[in-house]
This record gives structure tokens, sequence and C-alpha cells, in this order.
């Protein structure tokens, strides 16, 4: 490489984020480079500041800039539903939809005898703990359609039955979705909950 | 979004670069801030300072941290053969199959009757010059296999002709390219390019 020493550790650290590869990151530098006042600047200064301010929510595990996340914080939001997701990313994706008003619960994984994640590794006791004080009637396990999301919401079902309604997302084909593309499994799903016109 | 200004503003600048899109910046980010202290503030504080040390070369266009870069103020690359690409990326491409041993000309780009980039627009007057005061005795032209970087291939081919031997990279299958899955004008050329054994 003839790119000295700072661009190539740019290059590595940035080709060591998902989605990005060697390829995407020699390429993203190089644009950043050549746009340093305009893109290089900006960005390592809020860089910066999110380094500083980001930080979990306390009680939800939402990444927002305060210790309580503003989901959390508001009233609005406290209508008698909590959402389980396994990651900030699907909340985030739950939150674009638009189509949820209640609150969330990151769980931070999924359940895995493989790696040896248990309840105690994501954030099941402060779920359960939740769902007990802050006046929880349904609780929606948003998780994804694995084998290990299906556990954890088996495991999270069992320690809830009883104390809450618990429902989950219906399963089917995706609005656009063409059969052709989708894989067995789902087509199984969207056969079986299939409804009358 | 329930994630604050200022993490929605780092996902906005990092989907607009090069080979990243909306949700692979949203993951990017999210991977960032869960290790803010590995990656986030080390990643800004590199970009701070590649901001401040990174520099085109102001002979041949390469991007490093001097006005003049380590291939061109290197002795042993000037043995007479100038290979001549479009892009930085293209030169890191090169460097990194270690088969070339002189100095590089970045062009910019190439030229573009669509776009109104004349030869002024690229480096080529500069490349001229380079020819004339570098001892250059081959100028080896690895531009795109493109019509526009075909085209500026030959541009330059005709301002340099009778002062230097001009090559062009051989065409043909990539080495473990599979024939399914190139394109027809890869075949043809390689075809035509055939050898005897
Ligand atoms: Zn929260
Ligand atoms: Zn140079």
């Amino acid at each position: 490489m003839s790119s000295t020493r700072e661009i190539d550790a740019l290059i590595d650290m940035m080709a060591k984020l998902p989605g990005l590869g060697p390829r995407s990151a020699r390429r993203a530098v190089l644009h950043l480079i050549r746009k340093r006042a305009l893109l290089l600047t900006p960005l390592a200064d809020l860089m910066q500041t999110v380094a500083v301010t980001a930080r979990e929510c306390l009680n939800c595990g939402n990444v927002g800039t305060s210790d309580i996340c503003d989901i959390c914080t508001s009233e609005k939001r406290a209508n008698g539903e909590l959402c389980v997701v396994e990651d900030v990313a699907d909340l985030w994706a739950m939150e674009r939809s638009g189509v949820f008003k209640g609150r969330y619960h990151v769980l931070g994984g999924t359940l895995s005898a493989l790696d040896a994640i248990g309840p105690q590794e994501l954030r099941i006791p402060r779920l359960i703990d939740r769902v007990s004080t802050e006046n929880i009637t349904e609780v929606i396990l948003a998780l994804n359609a694995t084998i290990d999301g299906q556990t954890t919401a088996h495991y999270i079902a069992d320690q809830l039955d009883g104390q809450v309604t618990l429902t989950s997302l219906a399963q089917g084909v995706p609005i656009g979705g063409e059969l052709d593309y989708l894989d067995d499994g789902t087509i199984t799903a969207a056969m079986r909950a299939r409804k009358s016109l």
C-alpha cells in the first residue's frame, strides 16, 4: 500500500464494521479524504459527540442520549403495551413503521445453548420486573422468526404466563413479496394462517 | 426514531458513504455505540488525524500524507515505467498485486463528453509533462475496460505517440473466473487474444 499508516489504519477499522468489507472501506475512505472539509471532519466530530453522549436506556435497553430514553419517559407511550425485541435495530424498525404506540423492551439477543446465553445474559429479569411494576396489560413478543428467537419467545411466555396478555407478530407473506422469493417456512406459515376473504 | 439528534445525524452521514445504505449505516452505528471506547472514540480520532494529514500527491495524484507521495520520492520506483490509472483505488489495487515496480499517474477520472470532462479536468497535461521530464520509457495505460476508459486511453495514446512505448493491460478471463459468469465482451476479448499452448 502506498497510502500511509493512518490511512491504512482507518481503512482497516472501517472494513470491520458490519456491512462493510475491505473494498467498500477503501472506497468510503477515499471518498472521505476527497471531501475532507465537507465530510471527514464533520463525521469525526459527530462520532466524538456520539461517543460521549450515547448510552443504553437503563429501563428498556434502547440507545439514546439520556439514562432513561425518550420512549420510557413519555407518558403518552404508557398505554400498557410492551413490545419485546431482540435488538435496538428492531426497535428502530418498529418505530419507523409508526404502528406501535406503547413501550419497548430490548433483550439484547436471544437465548442460545450453543453460545451459553441464558436469561441472565439478556434483559429478561428486568422484563419480568417491568411487567409487574409498569401496569403492563399486553406483552407483544416481536422476536425474529429464527429457532433461537422462537425458543426465547416461548421461555418468556412461560415466565409471564397468566400475568398479562401475550401476543406475537403475525407471520406470512410480506407486502409486495413474491412467493417465488420466499423460503419454505414463510410459505408454510402463511398457508397455515390463511384467512377467508 | 427514538434515537436522538446526533445519533440520527451520524446514521444519515454514514448512509451516504459509497457502499453503505441506511440499513448498513444503522447497523454500523449501533455496533460503534456498543463498542464506544474500543471502536467509536478511536475511529473518530483516526478520522480527525487523517482529515488533517491526508493530501493528494502534487506529482501523481496518489493519496498520502505528504505533498509528494512515497512512490514518487522513491528512487527505486524510477525505472522508466509509468502506469496510468483512473483512480487512487486502482493504484492501490495494482500495489496490492505487487506486480508493478514503476511509478503511477492518477488521472482522477475519464474523459466524458456527457459530463463535460475534458483533458484539463483530468491530470492529463501533467502526464504529458511528466513523460518528457521524468525519463519515462514506457507508459502503461491501465484504464478500465469501459467506453469512457478506452476513449481516454486512445486520447492519451495519441498525445504521446512516438515519444514512449505505449502498452495496456491484457484483457481476458480472470484467474479462477468461470466463463458462465463473464460478460460477452470479456469472452470475446479473451477469444480474440487467444494464445497457442
Ligand atoms: Zn427506554
Ligand atoms: Zn506521487
